[in-house]
């Protein structure tokens, strides 16, 4: 491991569509870290809507940001956790370092200076939020780890056992994460609603879905079924209420997309039937199990990456992923030590 | 036990504002049933629904229906259960009987034919469902048991444990109910929100309330403050948006009071902090709770009985009711035998 | 559906080892009830204790019992819970009917007069305890219900997840169940230990389990590991203190299989870790849930029935149950309509 | 605050018995630390331990070791919480850091060297494990958060709901302290077990007990009864199958007294009825909530302080408390600054 400062190429975003391949300098690692070198790092919403906008939410890229937090690299290490959270405050203490109201999440401009990505060459991390990659995970599927993660996080939150029936809507990279480690966890049932056949038929293929439609249960011409929970994938309301009716009484609707801030919902249908409402945000405690279930070959992520690109060809991949192409599940970028 | 067919005296609505006193036959009880004579009945919005409009949401009165679930009464029992489920389904097996789609429930025009009230001389009920009277529990109180059944649940549903800190928007009866089972259940703090001065007044005298607010936290001029649960008992939306915004992240709002069908929320609100929006419908396994916690003298609901008729000036009483007066807490139709 | 009284062979059992085929008469069904011709019946070991001491723990056989209650039949149904439960005692409204000490249970001789099984021609049961069997179940993979519900109690009483670790000890026919079901239950490795190589070669074949042991972890030469939970299957003393020591501090131990009623445990290094130790007593809400996971064929439970006799065989396959031949998993009953 | 290394008096312990006051020297507080003058420490079974026999369980003082670790005290803060837990591991990552097998606890020989403990002048500590003391909560009172922190855990392990009956084998300072949180979580009746009279006469007056016995329920002339969970504080075997048995199904049975490592357990009376049994090991997550509890008044910790002495009179309170006189319930060492 280097010990002294060095430069590498690194993907710096300077506001809204400026993107430049960079030196930028990295410091020997300090006490209680290591240093990655990024072999893949997956390319998510938050990244596009830097690229795209300049902004994600409220936050606004006002100084140089290196995106990148779906990351996998070398050296000691895998699949490095992209919270950074106080471990002080009453979350964090209680096993919910995602709720941390100080956390800091690796290629976001939440924080100032924003905390940079895993899109350069060299990356230093608190070694605590790094995992050993098991033999035979490569460092492409341990990039998937991070989104992964936001679907145990939401599998978790509903509770699945064996033998629930799931609706998930939407067939992104998280939808058909959610609705595979439904499946991993026993879940006799997935129907997946998306409005783009191709990914239905990808579903499918995979064994990721039972049941598809590409229009909303209740909708006109589409049966009513019910179900014991639903993931809403896509952030639009029509497709929140629409869980919200499949799900039966007593049962749960996770909210894993996340839309418009304020939403109009059927509220009256999920009270009188103790229908939970039950948003995610990011995951807690998931890195070790997403590791287990890949090492034991419980889940096939590899198959979702359908696209990658090299460090240098960054900028080309965003642009590629904004289009959202039906045949794109997950874009990687990857880099050589 | 009478073992014949005899006439009492019933409170029958017809349709809206229709309301008559009439000699109703009662039979013989059933197989497992007892006959009881209701002693005490409180009056809730279901009843007002029922008289001024001919209908509460979507059940309409179309046969003549005899009012009346809150109940307490003589013979070998008190606080009968005003729930028949089925036994049959997932959710009666599951112990969550109250989200049964066969309910029958009394007072209530939504089976055909309705299921009859307590608000008459004598009642036939389920020997399943009756529960005795602990000594030093009048039927009075025992009336309450009912709409504390509903405090009880919504308590349940949010996990309230000793030091938590707790939010009730309305105080009527329900919500008053939800605070006296928060302050049992050991919460440290109950902050309380109504339009009514005079009733947060009475919040305070009864030591229901730590701190009292005539406007909702973040309206203007009303600082903002965080709590680990809040119970929405007015079914407005601004106050379930106040509640979503002052509920703690990782903390649970609770849906007492059903207002319009649609709400528009400020769910990205909830989403990124994790707060869980939980609806209550009814309860269940709360009987033999608040028999206890009224036996151990945990809770005083007596204090919230502020009006009390007689079964012939029903009538009067519902009129009454539907004028809200700010010292009408609950009002409770008593008969003797 | 026949509505008249007729005779049908049966296996009764008048007191240990004396066992007989006799024509017993079956009424029409009651009110509530259908009547099913049992076509398939499990052999365990309750049914081996009463053939071969003439009781079942403190259950005595003093009038004539006919055994059997891992059943499947014709008419309507399928796997018919053999619990009967009250219905009205907090446990039953609570949903873990189990629980209920007034429980009825079929072939037992827990009642009296004693709660007939399914080993004879006709069997009148509640209709609310009866359950469709979907296409592509067959009779024989169907009386595996019962004892799969028990091990579906177990998994949830541990609150398996994807990517937990489990210990399994003993290896007959709950404890291949219980892997089984943690296996659908994202389990990502099973260990099981057994005195019996060829059980455990019969385990790893079927892909139940991911590694074997024939010696207790911390036993001589055997090296220590740690499990999420684990699963004590054969009532011995020494499993049990394996499975304490064998789970991860806030683990949980589920004593699926019962010893002798007086045990001595490590409780020391159960207590210092927070390893609960949690007992199953049969199931409650299991039967639709087994019923999904084998007709989305996410559990192979046909491989499991090694050996089938008739109806009119049924104390030759007693008796051959009662050597344990290495060979045997379960013994089915079969009888033709 | 003072940021040069200066001396102060300590209680040291040598070895069993061997007990002196000296001038320690205590270095200026560390980053992340503050420095605390401790004002009170309460006196529990650990010290006894140290002091009588020079080892707690496996824990051998080979080296000096400071006494203390039930402390408030001045400066910025109270109530500091003794457990130094990793933050790395999957226990303190998922909000159960007691189970961290790292634990620096104070006042220990757990570790190499001893962490050391408050009965000395000043102590630095983290700064995250410190709370501040409202107003109106005295150090003495404070001193007793670490206890209560262990009843706390219990009641929530029991998860304590309003309306419960609780059992207490145990009248001791632990024990109390449970049945006082147990009535705080709204539990509806706390039967309280011990052999002596004046204990039991103690928590009668107290209000904490409000049904006592000088005998083990199912104990000869003793009547049996049933309690939703049952809190075994003494570590004794009869004591734990008396709670065992007294509980009900499905209830839960927490180990709070750590008695013998090996116990000869009624297990199948706990398995057979699903009465879970539930050991604590110290606590988690518990001094904001005992912080809240005492500010809001909802607790009086202070009428259990019976003893008082000063920091140089320790090794006489250490006397007095191993002759455990009936009087005693918890001795408190103070110290101006």
């Amino acid at each position: 491991m280097s010990t002294h400062t060095s430069s590498y190429n690194a993907v710096v975003l300077h506001a809204a569509q400026k993107l430049a391949i960079e030196q930028v300098k990295t410091a020997a690692p300090g006490p209680n870290e290591v240093q990655i070198a990024p072999r893949a790092t997956g390319i998510c919403g938050t990244d596009q809507h830097y690229y795209q906008n300049g902004r994600n939410g409220i936050y606004e890229v006002t100084e140089p940001l290196i995106l990148g937090h779906e990351a996998a690299g070398e050296v000691v290490a895998v699949g490095a956790q992209p919270q950074q959270a106080c471990l002080s405050c009453r979350h964090c203490l209680d096993g919910r370092y995602n709720l941390c109201n100080q956390m800091r999440f690796n290629g976001s401009a939440s924080a100032k200076p924003p905390v940079q990505g895993s899109l350069q060459g060299r990356l230093n991390h608190p070694a605590r939020l790094v995992y050993k990659l098991p033999d035979g995970v490569s460092y492409e599927e341990a990039a998937l780890i991070e989104p992964l993660s936001v679907a145990i996080h939401s599998i978790r939150k509903a509770r699945i056992h064996a033998g629930h029936s799931v609706l998930v809507t939407g067939a992104g990279a998280v939808g058909l994460l959610c609705a595979a480690v439904a499946k991993a966890s026993g879940a006799a049932s997935v129907t997946m609603v998306d409005v783009d056949e191709a990914r239905l038929q990808f579903a499918k293929e995979k064994n990721l879905a039972d049941v598809t439609f590409t229009r909303l249960p209740g909708s006109e011409g589409q049966k009513e079924f019910k179900v014991d929970a639903a993931f809403e994938c896509t952030g639009a309301e029509p497709c929140l209420n629409a869980c919200i009716s499949a799900t039966t009484a007593g049962g749960k609707v996770v909210i894993v997309g996340l839309g418009r801030p304020t939403q109009t919902l059927n509220l009256g249908l999920a009270v009188v039937r103790e229908v939970e409402l039950l948003g995610v945000w990011r995951y807690a405690n998931t890195f070790p199990t997403a590791i287990e279930l890949l090492a034991a070959r419980k889940l096939d992520v590899k198959s979702l990456v359908t696209h990658k690109f090299d460090l240098l060809e960054a900028e080309e991949a965003l642009k590629l992923v904004l289009k959202k192409p039906s045949d794109l599940i997950k874009c990687i970028i990857t880099s050589d030590v």
